[in-house]
């Protein structure tokens, strides 16, 4: 029997708990197919007293967890600590450093540290892995970075947060509004405390740069994702796509091409009949369309312990199997740091794009001349509209429409020329359609 | 720079050349991906005269396409020549004896002598990849054999023939029947002049078996499978199917247990509300339900020069990667051949399920007394039933029902006491009902 492969485990939360439940829940199995144990040896987290519900006694404990990597009865760090900076940074850093390989969970860390720590990892032959760091158990990374690796891949989309995707399918469930789900959501531990990561796009916005820098071939570059979240949406926003034929649902979308580098999570209206239409509660789903591949749709939970659990421990047994034969894994993100091209943003005026706009006005006379007036002025051309009564503010009526194909430099030259009237009770809302 | 992978053609019919389209449109790019070039460096066919629409003239010929794997300038030869046995089982047995790993997208030859080239392959220390085998351009032999190895699979099954599906999903939309659907689909390409591997669910009996042994850890097992195609379906089958809420599907099943090994291709009732009741035309998509990662969708083109190509060349991706650090890839069914467990096939008679049953009855007095006497006796449970006027047969009239869940073996105790009644003028039909 070959060696085992060592295990040291970093954060003992719900996920790295999962970790040690599936490890020794499919122990049998998993050295059928690795061809070698792989064997948790050491663990760490903040607090050692803290109940988990999982027998740690197997393990040895290290306090520091930060040295983990430095270990001789370690082989590979799993890090399930969180946080973009702070211990979990400095225990990848180091991790590598001793020329360890390092498996990681953490979005927001690969977001804003990958390419330092992947250059790090080439440097040192070791391998970097991070499928649980996108739509949870879903093996999207590997199927962009290996299954899709003969394409040109021209755009990346989906949907990326579990817990927007639940909050968004109740309240089409429902009808009820957006801070009544949410506080539902986070009763029933399906939304954080502090929901913000969540709820305001940036958790979507970092799986999005690290799925663009794999599909693409580019430098993953969270700092020009624009994103937007789902906290702005009414329960009659989501009537309203309804009666149109849409359902709505957060979407982060990325583009490369001539134009640069295209990166955006907003909510879109997602007609009927598109696959992501029907995509409910707090499943992930991510497609890719490749130049000769064509359109490829990934679908699963996109969090929870046992979902992550598979993707963390899938990491380990590619390094398991690969490493039986002394051979390395690639470069993290499908090519090395250095093929890796560094695309500007894309400017996104000139877009072709239907959108869906959504005032809320003051009741009176002349409210509708005046916004029909703009986008006239600013050429954009409406599809259809609905003005509804009252919708509970005080005095504020709302008018939704759908816009033609345009460009979207018209819609922001509209909402330009709309900017401080008094008729307006808020900053109009705008989502973009989701075409073909 | 590395050394370019070397590789051969053999075969260069439309993935052939779909095959030779793709490493030439996306070289610079596969060459960034897999750290080295790919290089076609030789071809071989049949016929060498013959147009096929691209040009041959960068790649010497061989003639003798057995003897591909022994020439000097080739690292891989890629399988493309189709049959189970012949030329192309001899192709892959002299080219992995001769240790050079094989890429194939022939399902046939891996259902029927998968083990043995897997064996083979073990021993030489060679790749043996089949990604494009199996559901097109969709990563899912991948997604299985590396993405969803942690977990212990409990059922895969999915839509495995595009052909029927464009068929199935026509007769949908158009209410046309089976004969009629299948004669068009013939005439655009769809559908071949001996449609009977497609139609008969051969075809995805052979994709179902390799997907039962990399999901399961067990060997392959085609002759277990039992398949059934979609020629008996008629319009009103759809039509009765719809009115109850589902559509028709041809699903091939496969589950690993106590029982054994069930694997089944069979048209199936799918409810509206299920992921695989939208998916229409020539569109592949597979479920695998892992015990950590629940339950995960691949979807994608399931056939087609440009998807089964992009399946071909990241098999190609992965020997390049992995073989630049003298690795390995592991085995070709995720674990060596003589770990796979060899599963008796699974009883079926006390499967639960519900089922569709449609009767084409005389009309006259009695019949429908004799049917649900003979369900009574049986013990089947009726659900609901539907006696439409004349289905166009002479004299024949069209009884459908679905049962409440139940054994498999109690329909077939009622179909028992009905055989051979002269009110009968055809077999029943029995289509299984998909369950959550």
């Amino acid at each position: 029997m070959a060696e085992p492969l060592k295990i040291a485990l970093a954060g003992l939360g719900t996920v790295g708990a999962g970790v040690i439940r599936l490890v020794e829940a499919n122990r049998a199995l998993i050295e059928r197919r690795a061809g070698r144990p792989i064997q948790i040896t050491v663990v760490s987290a903040r607090d050692r007293s803290k109940s988990r519900g999982v027998d740690l006694s197997p393990y040895a404990w290290e306090d520091d967890m930060v040295i983990l990597g430095e270990r001789d009865d370690v082989d590979v760090v799993v890090e399930m600590v969180g946080g973009s900076d702070g211990p979990a940074l400095a225990l990848a850093r180091t991790t590598i450093e001793a020329g360890k390989a390092l498996v990681t969970a953490n979005k927001a860390m690969i977001a804003h540290h990958g390419l330092e720590l992947a250059g790090k990892a080439e440097a040192k032959r070791v391998a970097l892995k991070f499928e649980a760091a996108v739509a949870g158990g879903i093996p999207v990374i590997k199927a962009l970075r290996e299954g899709a690796a003969a394409n040109a891949i021209e755009r990346v989309y989906g949907i990326l947060n579990g817990t927007c995707n639940y909050i968004l399918s109740t309240m089409e469930d429902t009808g009820r509004d957006f801070a009544d789900v949410l506080a539902e959501a986070q009763a029933l531990g399906y939304a954080e405390a502090d929901p913000t990561f969540d709820v305001e796009g940036i958790d979507a916005a970092h799986k999005l740069s690290i799925l663009s820098a794999v599909a693409f071939g580019t430098k993953v570059d969270f700092a020009s994702v624009a994103a937007s979240g789902i906290t702005r949406l009414r329960a009659a926003d989501i009537a309203q796509a309804h009666s149109l034929g849409y359902v709505i649902r957060l979407i982060g979308m990325a583009e490369a091409g001539a134009d640069g580098l295209f990166q955006r999570v907003q909510p879109h209206l997602v007609p009927f009949d598109h696959p992501l239409a029907h995509v409910d509660g707090a499943t992930n789903a991510v497609v890719a369309e490749g130049n000769f591949s064509g359109r490829l749709l990934f679908q699963g939970a996109g969090a929870g312990d046992g979902p992550t659990a598979s993707a963390v421990v899938a990491d380990l047994i590619d390094i398991a199997r690969t490493t039986v034969g002394g051979g390395e894994l690639g470069p993290a993100f499908s090519m090395p740091v250095a093929e890796l091209e560094a695309l500007a943003p894309a400017a996104t005026g000139h877009r072709q794009s239907r959108a869906y706009i959504r005032f809320m006005v003051a009741d009176r006379p002349g409210v509708l001349a005046e916004i029909t007036a703009a986008l006239r002025d600013a050429g954009v051309s409406i599809e259809s509209l609905i003005q509804k009564g009252r919708a509970g503010d005080a005095g504020a009526v709302m008018v939704a429409m759908v816009t033609h194909e345009g460009p979207e430099s018209a819609v922001s030259e509209a909402l330009r020329l709309l900017d401080g009237s008094p008729s307006l009770s808020e900053p109009p809302l705008v989502l973009h359609i989701l075409g073909e």
